[in-house]
């Protein structure tokens, strides 16, 4: 088979970035540097912010940034992209239609997994970024495959952009009893799992080591989808 | 200032790669996304393996390949270059001859670095595949610099390089205590302080937290290189 190249859409952010293509290589069953993905990944951190935009359209808009990386990596020889950014899909259909190469669309992957994965799903909580959730991006995902949802309260959702931008973006501490405490509500709620729809939370899941089948982390779901399509070997306990 | 892209010829190997660009964003002081460098990245795993062609040139040559990715980097924008690979820089002289772009030499970084940091420094021991020892090129960037040098002994070479490619390239557990008996050896030659000289290294560094002044990691110089040459600051312990 010819080699598949993968074409990262990156720089929103960038720390996600990286994290997303260091779990490709982790999660790729490779014995020698040969075997693993190609990946071309465009880390451009000055892409203006995202969450910003979706809430305030008078802000610096990201999109034409991000056509111009997709078709820098269409034209670089990409056979499929991601966006290792779930906010960023807010903006996935004019980008996708701003290039033929196939785009991978996290959102979709993630509720693909958790309705493989989960046991009796019948809902999820989402916690991600201000701008995803009001965009109602996994809200429509999730209806589409018959399922329910819960998103956190209106305070909860504060203290989590606060964990996002405050604490993972920042580099500093992160308050994990807090972010744990929000996992909670939302199951309390009656939700069977909760989905990581965030980058930066999924470095929090990594950071402190939160492997459990209730919590689907769409960018391990993400990574999978890019290994398989690719026609890679993935790492038999990260199927 | 205009902002500066840093072009990352990568994919040797992917996972030292990746390990580059995550330091580079770890040391860069940055407080939002867009205070971040832009990076580029040519994550192009199927290279032929570089100590293999050095040690054997009858074997696959990486060097086409590299140049093809660096001029791709130049014309994607890049205003530095750097390859996050000791042993590829045995061919740096004609990846640098093939680009106008400056490439940032990671074995005169971390000699640099080791000079202004090891106090009273006179010898500095090497670490580093077969393909670097070999090709000298530490060697003569050390005695340039008025210093002296260690290099292991021919046994100890050997089991160096089964832990580089058996043990972390291959993703499998790393035998530290057979990595830290060999330190220790070169240590014990009159070593003021012992050169990281191999990404693969530089990732033991990371995972069993050797932070020692004795300890120059390759890998961490040329971030800092980086990030100061593309005009960012860098976080102050990490100076």
């Amino acid at each position: 088979m010819e080699e598949k190249v993968l074409g990262v859409l990156g720089g929103v952010g960038p720390l996600a970035t990286i994290y997303f293509a260091d779990l490709v290589i982790k999660m790729t069953d490779a014995k020698t540097d040969q075997e693993h993905i190609a990946m071309i990944i465009l880390n451009h951190a000055s892409i203006p912010d995202r969450t910003e935009y979706i809430l305030d359209n008078k802000k610096p808009n990201p999109l034409p940034v991000m056509i111009a990386d997709a078709q820098k990596l269409e034209k670089d020889g990409a056979d499929y992209i991601v966006i290792p950014c779930n906010t960023a899909h807010y903006f996935f259909d004019e980008i996708q239609k701003s290039v033929r190469v196939p785009i991978i669309n996290i959102l979709e992957e993630t509720v693909r997994y958790a309705e493989k994965t989960v046991p009796n799903l019948k809902c999820l909580g989402i916690l991600a970024t201000e701008g995803t959730v009001i965009s109602g991006a996994y809200q429509n995902i999730i209806e589409k495959h018959g399922l329910d949802f819960r998103v956190p309260s209106e305070e909860d959702q504060k203290s989590l952009m606060h964990i996002i931008y405050d604490e993972v973006k920042a580099g500093e501490k992160v308050d994990i009893c807090e972010f744990l405490r929000i996992v909670g509500e939302l199951k309390k709620m009656g939700c069977d799992a909760v989905i990581l729809g965030c980058t930066e939370l999924s470095v929090i899941k990594k950071d402190f080591n939160l492997s459990r089948h209730d919590i689907v982390d769409s960018m391990e779901c993400l990574a999978r989808a890019s290994i398989s399509l690719c026609g890679k070997p993935i790492k038999a306990e990260q199927k």
